[in-house]
């Protein structure tokens, strides 16, 4: 099992669990995130402000504001990772800075608390 | 170590949390989470909607909602694993739907801040 | 590559998120949390609750009280994992109890929806 977190614009989040949906893929949990790119905050700015700090700072405080996005978050089997990941992609390129990321990691166990069941099954019923 | 995460029902959190201060498992943090089981979405409703749009759409907009639910975080070392699930399992366990899920997750390292030190003794201070 | 989630001080977010890009950090995203370390919790006062209920609850209430946390999420290099662990401790400690602590988890794979790059390179540019 894989866990996906996903990283996407704010406006994206329905169309993306609707598409993730069309794909047979659910069990996603959403959450507010205040996310930047690695671009967001300009280094060269970062360190002009030992020169003109004033300036400088100023202009940092408006590449630093943070840009709203949403996390996705899913637990699916492992030969659905690859699916979802295309699902997401598909959705979500608009080919502009800012589009997101999607990353995937090792998930050992799940548990459905109503019957106690562990394992990939219990990721295929509601 | 590991990660567990349990997804469970907004009004489970606080009796969640309780019961593991009780079996002496601590170190949480809460989250609001959206989530919805794969079961939410009808995919018949889905692809209803080739055949009769809007009425499968306004449906869709009913069974498509997002259920407000709590994610607990927790670390904890490998031997306490199996007391945290069945812990979370005994509280929360209706056998209705909606009970939630537990996922466990690898952690390769924690850090205490404070005094930098780091592995498994890190999860046994306060 | 690594995921890092640092649970830091509401008040510190801001100048570990700067440190962090002075050190060539990025690709963070931040969400609140709902921590509270293991301390917070006195057992000695939930057993105390068998022996004088009320007494022992009303002071539950205080020590069990949520402190307001922020959550950074980072996912890096495998060679410059240590780098932000030192980075955040050296801007967060304070010797004081709820300076926080660090998780290192396993990340296997990052994706960048606007190219569909994936691998090592995904995390170098914005």
């Amino acid at each position: 099992m894989k866990e996906l977190i996903a990283i996407v614009r704010m406006n994206m989040m329905n169309r993306t669990k609707l598409a993730l949906a069309e794909a047979g893929l659910g069990s996603i949990t959403a959450r507010e995130a205040l996310g930047r790119g690695k671009g967001i905050i300009d280094m060269q700015l970062l360190h002009g402000a030992e020169h003109g700090y004033e300036e400088a700072i100023a202009q940092l405080g408006q590449s630093h504001r943070l840009i709203p996005k949403r996390a996705l978050l899913m637990v699916v089997n492992d030969d659905l990772v690859q699916k979802a990941v295309k699902t997401i992609i598909r959705t979500n390129q608009t080919g502009k800075s800012g589009d997101g990321m999607i990353f995937v990691f090792p998930c050992q166990e799940a548990v459905r608390v109503r019957t106690g069941e562990r394992g990939e099954d219990t990721l295929d019923e509601g």
